[in-house]
């Protein structure tokens, strides 16, 4: 446990509960540069992901374990014993790994998904706690639809797992049904009737089906929970997760009514939603509590009138806080290296020599066509151009002929595997003519789920982010493309999803059951 | 009040204080549309807007209250009596009219803003509400900032509204400040302290800014408040109101917590929380309780597995409560006008003859291009060619040649009042480029301070929607164009923006300030 008992430990589960939602997977290179935000913001644990589910969530976990040394590193394992020993073999190498078991105990996920008795269940989940023990110190049991188990069942399977080691035992709202003093109740009573609960950390997880992942998650926290597993920009399965700028803001801005802290560097929130939203091609609201792009802003006469004469009439807490910045106009066209390179630095990269290179070059061709360069072109250039693998599909001409009173058509050249191969396609838009050119090339006829585009800075010369999302078997797949030209952002977001696609192809997801 | 004590009324502001934050601003027609579904949604109260503040605002209020029917319509308005006679004025042809007046409590907004004792607040408001009554008995007070507000002061200001006359007063969240426990006692210590308070419905407004806007209502309902006011899609100043889909849905899913119940017909939620984006253009996240795309879906393996075992498993409510249907596929190339007909009227429109001759034309056209065509197209249809004024620009001819090879050009062809002008223009993409020749055309150049696009069903062949935020002088506004050609439908939302700001012109917004 913590020394502090006002501590809250802040895990974050991005890259495990919500990168497994529709939407919101992210590639290993990807997961590493969001792990590696998330040891700037200064969380205490990265869920890394689920090592057994699929070959990808395997390697991920273990780079993130390797690379990524300040916050401990969880991976996720059902009780059966071979998950447990997939998820050590993956987290070994960190600094301070953790397993994080689970199973369900409540009385509707046993009697329909697990088909077990409430003592089979509560017998798996001491073995599989005494199997992570052996491994580690640090072992985490949930028990999984905590809020619909039987409350004196609930008390026994936590009892029995901190004595079986466990040092965390996390109470999950799995269904996003409880309310805020219904949870704090229940966590109240777990201390009065769990003997050796000051022996574990209790954590809470809260999904946000009726908005309540925050206020319930907050709840906790007050009747004595000292973790919170929560996710940026709230993401997560269904209705997502506790989103983790509120919960810490609350806690900073509410410290008069809590009295308890966590490690967040707050001044780090705004870049980490930022950068979610850059590598999912996500956005989150413009209302989005935080980090939405309104959520700051003051529209109205009377509160811009307030606002003018003494700022805390109308803000709670300032922009500054968590790093929204007034200005972030940063280069221009006569920008050096060097200020490349040293910005680079600022935005908390760590590039190689021959990556800056690369990025440089393509911040001079940028800069010919649009006049100021933000902080948002540069992430979408070393995105784009830097944490991208070699790619067995790759983009070389483009051209469109487009309008109301013709009939679109695109003509594509492109690299497949080395061979250069052009064709010509048309649609109902510029869009679809030139996928369909593509698809021609690539000979694939994914179905297109989602398509969206977005100016990532304002001005007409900005650059579009393009997101699609293509259908694979039950899964998805997304990519991303970021170009001045929409067209040309389309094309590279599609040539994405299928470059992923492959990669998908060859570490895929097993079908994990819950029995 | 209402006769039955455990109803809560449903007091709408998504028109009010939803449609005052950045880009979700709307014109005379898209309100009453909107206005119609609330109707049709159930909701008790529409708040339609703040008619001192603009004749736009005048008009819409008064336009709203003239149409709909079954909700009372609600008119904002300062303690100034000119504001409350403007209100009324705006308000009073309303089936079941309501003033609703306001001004700051807090000592912080009295001494930097009001720059009023609280003598003089509290004569204030007893004489704006007994002007109120002298117009209808429906009188709302709101103590605004009240969570900041003096205890006893607060007291004593709603004692004195009551007396006054007031037949509801709201407690509102402004800064959105509090928790759910302190809420839930300020509550509790008003129904103690204010002698009259059973003369009175209490009400709530929370805002969103630490993610505890519905908690924080619902807490105040467990304590005896009995309206609460919301925006659907939780939009509003900021963070945004409380959702009104999650407060209703929650107070639904936890009927044995909380023995409430209001008038919403639950399966018109989705359909609202659609017709919203469409008309602002402005999507909700797909992790947003209730309305996301991914709020009932289920990725994870395990939960798939329980799911296909029984639903309960890991669903709390379906997805038809709240009219999200499984398939929405509606019509094809062949449908004929009857077809078209009764399917617009299923989904609740009512057209004039020759308002359906317009979106059969419309539906003919894109047949031709698109295979399927779904609910969300004929709402796009709708929304583009009937609920459209007669502009001063209109976009004719639309020709653009692009790619990552060629300067990108555009050649465009207007009426502008009438008139026949055509130009050509190139940029740093195909959007740019169109962009630039509509300048040229319309002698234009207001900074773009958002551009996105979302294509509204599946398929490469969907229908972009393209929303274009302009800066216009400290203001902004919005406009959407749909088309299968993503360039096309980018030039129609620049120019839909460019008619809205010609009659943003014709009624400008005044400044309106705290006092």
């Amino acid at each position: 446990m913590k020394s502090d008992k006002n501590g809250v430990f802040i895990f974050d589960t991005t890259l495990r509960d919500g990168e497994q939602s529709p939407g919101f997977s992210m590639n290993l290179d990807e997961k590493i540069r969001f792990a590696r935000q998330l040891e700037r913001l200064g969380v205490d644990i990265i869920e890394a992901g689920f090592p057994v589910a699929s070959e990808g969530d395997f390697a991920s976990v273990q780079q993130i374990a390797r690379e990524i040394r300040a916050p401990q590193i969880a991976a996720l394992a059902r009780t059966h014993l071979a998950d447990i020993d997939r998820a050590w073999e993956a987290v070994k190498d960190a600094a301070n790994p953790r397993i994080h078991t689970f199973i369900s105990s409540s009385d509707i996920h046993l009697k329909y998904q697990l088909k077990k008795t409430r003592e089979q269940v509560l017998k798996d989940a001491r073995a599989a706690v005494e199997h992570a023990c052996a491994y580690t110190k640090n072992v985490e049991f949930s028990a999984m639809d905590a809020t619909r188990t039987d409350k004196s069942y609930l008390c026994e399977i936590v009892e029995a797992a901190i004595a079986a080691g466990a040092t965390t035992v996390n109470i999950p709202d799995t269904v996003g049904y409880t309310m805020p003093d219904e949870f704090g109740e229940l966590i109240a009573h777990l201390f009065q009737k769990v003997k050796n609960i000051s022996d574990a950390v209790i954590s809470v997880h809260c999904h946000n089906d009726l908005g309540m992942a925050v206020a319930n998650s907050l709840s906790a926290l007050k009747r004595g929970a000292r973790q919170v597993e929560c996710a940026v920009n709230g993401i997560g399965e269904r209705a997502g997760n506790a989103s983790l700028e509120e919960v810490v803001m609350a806690l900073e801005t509410r410290k008069d009514l809590f009295g308890l802290h966590t490690n967040i560097k707050t001044e780090h929130i705004y870049h980490s939603s930022r950068l979610l939203t850059d590598i999912t091609g996500i956005p989150v609201q413009p209302n989005k509590a935080i980090v939405g792009v309104n959520a700051f802003a003051h529209e109205s006469g009377i509160h811009q009138d307030g606002l003018i004469k003494e700022k805390t009439t109308y803000e709670i807490m300032t922009p500054q806080l968590v790093g929204v910045s007034d200005t972030h106009i940063v280069l221009g066209k006569h920008s050096g290296r060097h200020a490349i390179k040293e910005h680079i630095k600022r935005m908390g990269y760590n590039l190689t020599d021959e990556e800056i290179d690369k990025v440089f070059a393509r911040f001079k061709e940028l800069a010919d066509i649009k006049k100021e360069i933000f902080d948002e072109d540069i992430e979408a250039i070393i995105s784009d151009d830097v944490f991208r693998k070699p790619d067995k599909y790759k983009l070389i001409y483009l051209n469109v002929v487009s309008g109301n009173a013709a009939i679109p058509t695109a003509t594509v050249q492109m690299e497949v595997d080395g061979e250069v191969i052009q064709d010509a396609g048309f649609g109902a838009g510029p869009v679809d003519a030139t996928i369909s050119a593509i698809r021609k090339i690539t000979k694939t006829s994914h179905y297109l789920l989602r398509y969206a585009v977005n100016a990532i800075t304002g001005g007409t010369d900005a650059q579009g982010i393009v997101t699609v999302q293509l259908r694979y078997n039950e899964r998805s797949v997304a990519g991303r493309g970021a170009d001045p030209d929409v067209l040309v952002a389309s094309a590279k977001a599609y040539i994405n999803a299928l470059n992923r696609l492959e990669s998908l192809k060859a570490h895929s997801r097993i079908n994990v059951k819950g029995e």
